[in-house]
């Protein structure tokens, strides 16, 4: 049974179709203003996208970042991001926001996960304090972070799973996807008082959305019927966009293009798909392909806290010894920003431990990937899409000597 | 027996003096510009202001950055700079840069170090690789970084330290900056190719610099004897500067003040005067009304890094819990560039470790000093320094209850 509440309004665009290809260009309007799709959203776990300050982050073009809920609930804390005026604010960050539901973190951090129908009971990763993690409780938080856009609350089955446990995780899950769905048309905030009222200037836009949307996630593990069966369950229940979740936990990378596959062809196609925490540069071409629209990973900061640079022939670690004396920049096409340091630098600064290694690493590292989704976009709206992805990819993974 | 060398063009001019103390506002011409003193240098111990980006320098209005030379040279190696370009083009830097001698870090970092009088033999903190640094070496060294400004190497005793054991090292001190004044008037860069040649548009400033200029080091421990001493004997050597050396080095804060009141009065008046290594905010104004006119310190940057931030009413511990729920920005009048931030964020993002809290708080107290002696320069050519001192100081360290 469908909950009642304001989802009605349309918020997101299909503005070209790849015809060889599933791939997409959309637009979709949140309350902080309008996201160009395919994107990838920079991760900010805990109120920070790592090393970077807003103004970088907007320097860098990102249209949309990720909140953890998990983390901003246990520190700073729901009732600290409520006094100080909801996340956008926290962080002075006044582009949209998508936060996670806490699902997730739950399974991969948390200690003495007890799964029951009411939500999970844990120990939490930071001091171990007991804990209780409900679908009410998620959206509530999420609520109060008045992020642009909440995820239901899903369990996230480990991979493998046996038949018996993936058939009661999503039967479970879609079960919670009901609960969050009820909770957030009833007490969801629908007005952001700081939201901008039109984002981008162009008349024949969108209006921006006025209210919280909240997006499903699709389960299932690797098996095709259970997928179907919770793509369509979920789609029965109207969200404003859709997740397929449980994908990158280990799984072989045919089993996650798979659990796309088998979820997508039961989404309704006039609303934004994202595959969650993914992934690597020519993996989100091939979802691209595939239908998804909406990207999220750690991999871009993370593997360039390790030294690790993206480029169009693949990624280098910066720390090896050929880079020693190397007076080119990072990449022939660098952002200005890091375009006047040399590898030798660079390589320099994270041999001697200097944090600003970190920080134009992480810099250009979200370039590369912002680029990406921005390039795939032009080559749908052209066309193109299927040979700049089979290029990219081929120039990509071509092994050097 | 002064060396022979082009020392004797103008590179510094008194632009005020202050009729109640002995503060001066003055201007030091550089290879790659001029800076208005009393100036607060940051430290780039490895090539890089920790935490920052060199446009993030530029946005402080840092007018000259320190590097070291002992550092520098072990990692990543004079050769490696040589092939990049200098110092200035491997950290994109083309502003003023001074690099010390590396007889301070011989001395505070280094294991094993025997003294002779052909310069220091010693095992390197890094991998403990013997090493020789000598007045020559370390003036070569500071040639291939290709500084505007670059330091003597001096033997820096001790606190407390033995009368003998002071005269001792006092006397090597002078004879090692022989050394060095004559490998500097016979080899050192007369010319830097990449130096702009008028740096500040105004017709009627002095012409840049076009070679390094070369600092002396004041040594003599607490015997006021042995500082007048080592002052007058280093003015006969005919140095662009001096500096006064082995303070801040355990000693109270009055035997620090007392090392430069006994040393200034030998000091010739038309030449810049550097105090190494300080201070505190308030022991800068000290300082500055005792005739000095520069000044470097990791104090502003490493205490960010454990947060500690300034402010006009004493320094304030971010991460204490009064912050949690803080909307306040850090200061008052605090950067646009952290304006947004509260402090209850800004201690968020120290209690989660995440690395925008250094940059921030970095950015913060380099901000804090550089606006101290911009104002103490306002204050002197006014004629208002005396006051400006004591209202700043008695504010700063007032007992808050």
């Amino acid at each position: 049974m469908l909950p009642e509440g304001n989802f009605s309004s349309v918020v997101f665009e299909l503005l070209a179709t790849d015809s060889s290809t599933k791939a997409r260009y959309g637009r979709l309007t949140t309350a902080h203003g309008t996201v160009e799709t395919p994107i990838f959203m920079p991760v900010g776990t805990q109120g920070s996208v790592k090393t970077l300050h807003p103004d970088e982050l907007k320097l860098l073009g990102s249209e949309i970042i990720l909140g953890n809920t998990y983390h901003l609930w246990l520190r700073p804390g729901q009732e600290t991001i409520r006094e100080l005026g909801g996340l956008h604010r926290f962080t002075s960050w006044d582009r949209p926001i998508l936060t996670d539901s806490g699902g997730f973190q739950v399974w991969s951090l948390a200690k003495t996960r007890k799964i029951t129908e009411e939500g999970v009971q844990f120990q939490n990763h930071l001091d171990g304090s007991p804990a209780l993690l409900t679908p009410e409780k998620s959206m509530e938080i999420q609520a109060t972070l008045g992020s642009d856009i909440a995820m239901v609350f899903d369990e996230c089955p480990p991979y493998p799973c046996e038949r018996s446990y993936a058939e009661e995780s999503t039967a479970l899950t879609t079960r919670w996807a009901e609960r969050c769905r009820i909770w957030h048309a009833d007490y969801s905030p629908d007005f952001f008082p700081d939201a901008p009222t039109n984002t981008n200037g162009d008349e024949n836009s969108l209006p921006s959305a006025r209210r919280q949307l909240c997006f499903g996630i699709v389960q299932g593990s690797s098996y095709q019927d259970l997928r179907a069966a919770s793509a369509r369950d979920l789609a029965m229940l109207d969200f404003d966009g859709y997740a397929v979740g449980g994908v990158s936990v280990g799984e072989p990378e045919e089993e996650m293009f798979r659990a796309v596959e088998h979820s997508e062809p039961f989404l309704p196609p006039e609303k934004p798909r994202y595959a969650m925490g993914l992934g690597t540069p020519p993996q989100m071409l091939e979802m691209i392909a595939r239908g998804v629209d909406m990207f999220d990973c750690v991999h871009p900061t993370r593997s360039a806290r390790h030294g690790l640079a993206f480029t169009n022939d693949g990624p280098i670690h910066i720390k090896n010894a050929r880079f020693e004396r190397d007076k080119s920049p990072l990449t022939e096409d660098c952002h200005p920003h890091l375009a006047d340091f040399s590898r030798a630098y660079l390589r320099h600064l994270f041999k001697a431990g200097e944090m600003l290694a970190l920080r134009l690493l992480s810099f250009h590292n979200l370039d590369f990937y912002l680029r990406l989704v921005r390039n795939a976009r032009k080559a749908i709206s052209e066309g193109q899409f299927e040979e700049f992805r089979s290029s990219f990819c081929e120039r990509y993974n071509h092994k050097r000597t």
